[in-house]
């Protein structure tokens, strides 16, 4: 698995949600299937006067995601861009072409109401359920640099293996320390919980991610 | 449709996008199929260690959605509340029995890093792309006071007709002021683009959505 191929499975999913914050710092999802994919990159349409227009103007901030009929979820966290006003004519008309029921929403002249947005920047994670144990992996896109997530073992593990048990997946390996396997972790937080030492750490941006 | 029957919908779309916001202010979203159905309230399973979970506990706000194969969005807004200590078995016991595969994620006692929400209050919007002109309705369960959305004609409309002219769906009639039926309006704002008298402004919080 790839990002690239992530992309292309979000592209026969079709139907994708997309998640903002509006300005009360609430969330919304909206369903989006007017969509273009590039190899790195993921275009869009939505007309000028939706607040989900105005929620990427003022923020940007964007989480896109799709379930496959395998089970997988594909998730791609990035910030949405406008794209210049002498381009948004050729995205427009590629996504009008690439999915003709468009034109039933926005018969005519009426897709001048339509601005265009890009992706290009972005993390994207792939998180299957449906194999055991459980499966994950992520990667980065041009410019992106995304969060570590999960937990972590630090070296003050005391190797009772507490945490091993406890897990739902068996994705911790006895070691020293004891370590969990990422692409096997649910992020339940059950090794943390068990820990008698406090050794089992979330990882991420204000815990030290480099430390182990 | 009424609300019940839009969360019947969800119940059978089974895999669900919730979304919430991140202690950064940013958008998550992830599938959920871990819920149970109640006619007015909608019950689900995470894991305590999730950042889902902190996100629930430390904001609540959550947007859940679900896309039929009808070509339906059925969109649920509201909060998240954690059930009291007494009652998690119970739920946990609930959903596990109607989703049988959970039990392959967290086999055996692992299901007790489990927590429960349930959502009580809340707005439930319907929107159907598959009909012409598109569909929309919404409703309140519970003490929510859903915002109003879109776009209205104020009396300084001009009946000059170019919002009707504009409006991609046919959903503005001739009138003193003209008017936009809300249950066929895609709120793209083409309308209050076209309408040279300014009369036609977005309904919601700020907007003295009760005077028009």
């Amino acid at each position: 698995m790839d990002a690239k191929t992530c992309l292309e499975k979000l592209g026969y999913v079709g139907v994708l949600s997309f998640a903002t914050v509006d300005r009360w710092g609430a969330p919304q999802v909206r369903c989006v299937s007017a969509v273009h994919y590039e190899p790195e990159a993921l275009y869009f349409f939505t007309a000028r006067g939706k607040d989900f227009c105005r929620e990427l103007e003022r923020d940007g901030r964007v989480q896109v995601m799709g379930y496959t009929k395998y089970k997988e979820m594909i998730r791609l966290s990035g910030r949405a861009e406008a794209v210049p006003e002498t381009e948004r004519t050729r995205w427009m008309d590629t996504i009008f072409s690439e999915q003709p029921y468009l034109a039933n929403v926005y018969p005519g002249d009426t897709r001048h109401i339509g601005a265009i947005f890009c992706i290009r920047d972005f993390s994207i994670e792939y998180f299957n359920l449906g194999v055991k144990p459980i499966f994950r992996e992520s990667w980065a896109v041009g410019n992106s640099r995304p969060r570590a997530k999960g937990y972590g073992i630090t070296p003050d593990c005391i190797g009772c293996g507490r945490c091993r048990t406890a897990c739902p997946q068996g994705a911790i390996d006895p070691g020293t320390p004891f370590r969990i396997r990422p692409e096997n972790c649910l992020h339940c937080g059950a090794c943390a919980e068990a820990c008698p030492a406090g050794a089992v750490r979330p990882r991420g941006d204000d815990c030290h991610e480099n430390a182990f």
